[in-house]
C-alpha cells in the first residue's frame, strides 16, 4: 500500500522535483551498487556480469517496449532491472582475459573523477558554460601537442592559450579526430583565392573547377582505418579516391608503391590531398615507415596526417618512442585517449602541428564562438560536448610519465612474451609478430603446418587455399566459443599476409594493453583454445585427414 | 619522509598496479569530496563553484604546463588542486538562476548511473564491447522515433532490433546529429544508378556530372543552427548553398518565400537537396511551420529535416505537443537529451522516419561491423562511443512521460510568467515571447521606450539604430556584469526584430528549462538587472539625455 501510495504522489510535482533536489538514500538499492562498484570494481564487473553469454536475441526480448512508460519509475526498481537486463548481459571489458580489444581496465580514480565531471555537466562548446574546463582542455591538448612535436617553451607560451589558434581538438574519439584532420586538409587545399572563396563557401565542384583538379585523392595503406572510407564519404572526396597501397610483408606501407600511384594519379589531374600514415593498424598493430611519407607528403606538397588512435600512446615511453619515429613531422596526428591511455570511452583528439591549421574550418554564431573569442567551439566538428579533457588530465598528472612508462612498455613487452609462447607451441602459427602492443595468430596442428609449409614453397596456392579455408573455419569456431564461455576473449579479423601468398587468412586478435593481464592468463588462453579445437566436428577433422 | 619513500616506490611496477585494483579509501581526499557532492549536489556545487568570477587570463595561469609531468602525483593531491583550480572557476550550470543557457539541473540518480555507466566502459561501436546496451540503444531509438512518429506496434517489432535497419543513430551531439541527418540526404540524392556508383564512391563533383546538376542547396530559416554552416562545409556543398530564408514577425521561415528560392534554384539548374524545419530556434525558440515545409519538400522531391534538438523534448508534454505539428512528417528528426530532458552532456540523437534511410551511409569493416552483424558503428558517423544511451534509458523510465508532461508544462508556463512580468515591467521590453520557453528581451528605461516607438511608427531608421545601437552596449554591459557578480546568468544574442525595423538588435536570452527557477528567481533577475543598468556611465546617461 505505501508503494501504491507513494507512485500516484510522485506524480505530482513536489515529489517529482525531489529527483532533482533529495539525493539517493544510502541505504537504497542505488546507493548499495553504487558502494559495491566504488569498493572493488573487478569484484563487482566480475560479480554482476554474467558469466555464460546469453543469446543476443533473448537479450533482446528486455529492450522491446518501444513506448515510453507513463508512470514514473522508482529509482530502486530500476536499479534492479537494469542489473539484471543490462549490467550482467554487458561485456566485461576490463576483465585481465578480455585481451581481444582496445579497451582496457580504467584506474580507480575515474570513477569518482566521471561523477564529479557528470555533477558539473559542464559544457565544453564555450566559456559561457565551461569556464576553467576551457584552459584545461587546452592544456591537455598542449601536454599532448608537446608529446608528438616537441616545441620550445616559446611556441607553448604563445600558442596554447591563444584565442584564435589550436594545438588541437578535442573529439568524442578517433573518427572524428580523423575526419576533423582531414577536413581541414581539404579546406586548406581547395582555399580562398582572388573571387574564389574557398571550398568551406563555395563547396567541391567548384572548387575543383577553381583549381583546375579533375579529382582528390587521399593515399594510406590498406591497413587503414575504416573511419578514412567514412572521412572521404562524409566530405565528398568519395570512397573510390581513397587510393589503398598495398603493404609490405611487415604490414607497413609501401612507399615506393604510394610514390608511384601518386606519379600516376597527377597524369590523371588527380590531386592528392594527404597522405595518411597509419601509427599502429588496427588490425596488425604496425607502424608505417612515417619518416619516408613526410618526405612523399612533402614532395607532393600535400597534408601528412597520422593515424595514431590506438598507437599513439606508446610515444609515453621513452624506451619505445622511437618505434613512432617520424610522428613529429606529421601535419596532423590523431590519438584517443580511451584506448592506451587508459581514460574511459570518448576521448578523441586531434593535434596540429602548425597553431594556424584549425582556421580552415572556424566557424561562428551570434549567441556563442564570437570572433575573438575563446570559446571551443568555433574549430571543433562538434557543438555542444563533455569536459571529458578533466579525465584525460588526471591520468597525465597521476600516473605521470614515469607511470606511463611502466604501463607502456610492460604492455609491449607481454605482447613480446605471448608472441614467444605462441611460436613455440607447436600447434599454434604466429601470423603478425607484435611491434606495439598487438598480434595476431591462428591454430595450427603441427601435422597441418608441415603440409602448409612445403605448400607455400611449393607455390601451391590451390592448397594453400584449401587449407586456409579450413583454418579459416576453425578460427572463426574457436573464437566463438571462446568468447561464449565467458572466460576469455580474443577477436578475429581477415588479413592477406605476405606469408601465406597473400591469400585472405582469419586470424585471432589480441591487443595487450590491460596492466592486469598476467603471463598465466596468456598460458591459459591457448590453453583454452586447443581444449575448443578438439570439440570442432567441422574443420578439424578434415584439416588432419589431408 | 613517508610521503617521500611512498613517492618513489610508487614509480615501481607493483605500486603503480595499484591504482587498477585498490580503490580509492573511504577517507582519501577524493572519496570525501565524492561523499559530498552524492550527499547534496547542489550544496556542493554553491559551495565549491567560486561566487565571483575570475578572469579567465589568471585561470590559464594554473594550466600554462605544457609537459606531462613525469612523476606520479597522489590521487588526492590532484584532487586538492583540482577542487582549487578547475571546480572552483567552472560554471554552476545546474543553478536555478542560471537561465541564459540549455544546460539544466540533472536528476541525482544520474550520478550513481553515470559511474556505473564509466565502470563498465563498453563501446556501443559493436556488440563484443557492448552487447546489452546494443538493444538498449536501440530500444532508446524506438521510443523516441515513437514519440515523434507514433508508428504502430508492427513497425517497431519489425525494425527496432533488425540488424539491417536503424531508426535513428546516437551521437555526441545535436551537430553531429544534423550531420548524419543531411549527410543521409545527400547521399541518398545522389544514389548509386546505373553504371554510376553513387556520390559515396564516385565524390560530388562527378555526381553532380552524371545526375546534370550545377550545384546542390539546402533552404533553412535564416535562424537555423550554425551547425548547419558546419554540414555544409564538411558534405562538400558549400555553406553559401545553405540558402537562408528570411522569417516572418514571429520568427517562423516564411514558407512562400522558402517555395519562390526554390523556384529561382530549379531555373539556374540548382537541386534543393534538403528543407531543414527548425523546431525551436537556438537564439528565440521559435516552431517553423512543420506541416507547410513537409508539402514544400513533397513538392520540391526532397529530403525533409527537422532540428528539434532542443524543442523536440517538447513532444514528451501531451499538452504542448501541438505545438510541434507536422514534425511527423520529417525524414529525419534531431534531438538532443542533454538539453531539455535532464540528461548529462553528450546525448544526441537524430531518428529517421524510413528504417532503411541509413544504408545510405552503411560502412562495414573486416574486424567489426561485418555484413549482417547488429553492430551499431555500420550506421554512425561516430566510431568508439560510451553508452550514454543507458541515461536516456534511465531517464525515460524513471521520469516517465507522467514526470515529463509536469516537467515540460512548468518549463513552458514559467516561461510565459517570466514574459509577463517582463511586460508588466515598465523599464523592460519583450522583444520575442516564448513559444516553448526560451524568451528574449532587453532593458529599456520607460523614457526611452516613448521615443523607440515613436521613431519605429514614424519610420525613422537613423534615430531608431542610434538608439538601438545605446541599446546594445547598455545590454552587453549589464549581460557582462550580471556574469560576473555570479549571482544569475542570462546570455545575450543579437537578432533582427520585425518590431524594429529588422535592425541588429542585442537582447538577452533565457531558457527556462531548470525545474527548480521559481518565479521569485525570475523577479530577482529583473532586480538585478536594473541595479546593474544604473551602474552604467557609458549608453544610460545618453539614452535617457536622448
Amino acid at each position: 500500500m505505501t508503494s501504491k501510495i507513494t507512485r500516484q504522489a510522485y506524480a505530482s510535482e513536489d515529489s517529482l522535483l525531489r529527483i532533482f533536489t533529495a539525493p539517493e538514500d544510502s541505504t537504497s538499492t542505488l546507493s548499495i551498487i553504487e558502494q559495491k562498484l566504488s569498493q572493488d570494481l573487478a569484484g563487482f564487473l566480475g560479480n554482476s556480469i554474467a558469466a555464460l553469454e546469453k543469446p543476443l536475441s533473448e537479450i533482446e526480448t528486455d529492450f522491446n517496449a518501444y513506448q515510453i512508460p507513463t508512470d514514473p519509475k522508482f529509482v530502486s526498481d530500476y536499479a534492479d532491472e537494469i542489473m539484471q537486463n543490462l549490467v550482467a548481459h554487458s561485456v566485461h571489458t576490463a576483465a585481465p582475459s578480455f585481451i581481444g580489444h582496445m579497451t582496457s581496465a580504467l584506474p580507480y580514480f575515474v570513477l569518482p573523477l566521471s561523477k564529479i565531471m557528470v555533477g558539473l555537466n559542464q559544457n565544453l562548446v564555450k566559456i559561457e558554460t565551461s569556464k576553467a574546463f576551457t584552459p584545461l582542455e587546452r592544456q591537455v591538448l598542449g601536454m599532448m601537442h608537446h608529446l608528438v612535436y616537441q616545441q620550445s617553451n616559446d611556441f607553448y607560451d604563445q600558442w596554447m592559450h591563444s584565442a584564435n589558434h589550436s594545438l588541437g581538438a578535442f573529439c568524442s574519439g578517433g573518427t572524428v579526430a580523423n575526419i576533423t584532420a582531414l577536413w581541414i586538409a581539404r579546406n586548406r587545399l581547395l582555399q580562398p583565392s582572388g573571387e574564389f572563396k574557398g571550398i568551406t563557401r563555395e563547396g567541391m565542384t567548384k572548387a575543383l573547377r577553381f583549381y583546375g583538379y579533375d579529382d582528390l585523392a587521399i593515399l594510406v595503406s590498406d591497413r587503414g582505418h575504416y573511419s578514412l572510407g567514412k572521412t572521404a564519404d562524409l566530405l565528398g572526396i568519395g570512397r573510390d579516391n581513397i587510393i589503398s597501397i598495398p603493404t609490405d610483408e611487415h604490414h607497413k606501407v609501401d612507399v615506393a608503391a604510394m610514390r608511384a600511384t601518386a606519379a600516376k594519379l597527377a597524369q590523371q589531374n588527380i590531386k592528392v590531398m594527404a597522405i595518411v600514415g597509419v601509427a599502429g593498424t588496427t588490425e596488425t598493430g604496425n607502424v608505417d615507415p612515417l619518416t619516408e611519407l613526410a618526405a612523399l607528403a612533402c614532395e607532393l606538397n600535400c597534408h601528412f596526417h597520422v593515424d595514431a588512435a590506438w598507437g599513439g600512446a606508446s610515444l609515453l615511453s621513452n624506451k619505445y618512442r622511437h618505434l613512432l619515429k617520424g610522428i613529429e613531422l606529421a601535419d596532423s596526428v590523431t590519438i584517443d585517449a580511451h584506448k592506451q591511455m587508459y581514460v574511459p570511452m570518448g576521448a578523441g583528439m586531434v593535434l596540429f602541428k602548425d597553431p594556424e591549421l584549425a582556421k580552415a574550418i572556424v566557424h561562428h554564431a551570434e549567441y556563442i564562438l564570437r570572433v575573438g573569442s575563446k570559446d571551443l567551439g568555433s574549430q571543433t566538428l562538434e557543438g555542444s560536448r563533455p569536459g571529458m579533457a578533466m579525465l584525460v588530465h588526471a591520468c597525465l598528472q597521476i600516473i605521470g610519465r614515469d607511470g606511463y612508462e611502466i604501463l607502456i612498455n610492460n604492455s609491449l613487452e607481454k605482447a613480446r612474451y605471448f608472441a614467444t609462447i605462441i611460436e613455440q607451441h607447436k600447434d599454434f602459427e604466429l601470423v603478425t609478430a607484435p611491434e606495439l602492443c598487438l598480434l595476431t595468430y591462428r591454430y595450427v596442428p603441427s601435422s597441418v603446418q608441415a603440409i602448409l609449409t612445403t605448400a607455400i614453397s611449393n607455390q601451391d596456392t590451390e592448397l594453400v587455399a584449401t587449407i586456409n579455408e579450413l583454418l579459416d573455419g576453425l578460427t572463426q569456431f574457436i573464437q566463438k566459443h571462446q568468447r561464449e564461455q565467458g572466460k576469455s576473449f580474443v577477436s578475429r579479423t581477415r588479413i592477406k599476409p605476405a606469408k601465406y601468398l597473400r591469400q585472405q587468412t582469419t586470424v585471432f586478435r589480441v591487443v595487450l594493453a590491460n596492466p592486469l593481464t598476467s603471463h598465466q592468463i596468456l598460458h591459459d588462453v591457448l590453453t583454452e583454445q586447443v581444449e575448443i579445437a578438439v570439440l570442432d566436428r567441422e574443420y578439424l577433422p578434415q584439416l588432419l585427414a589431408l
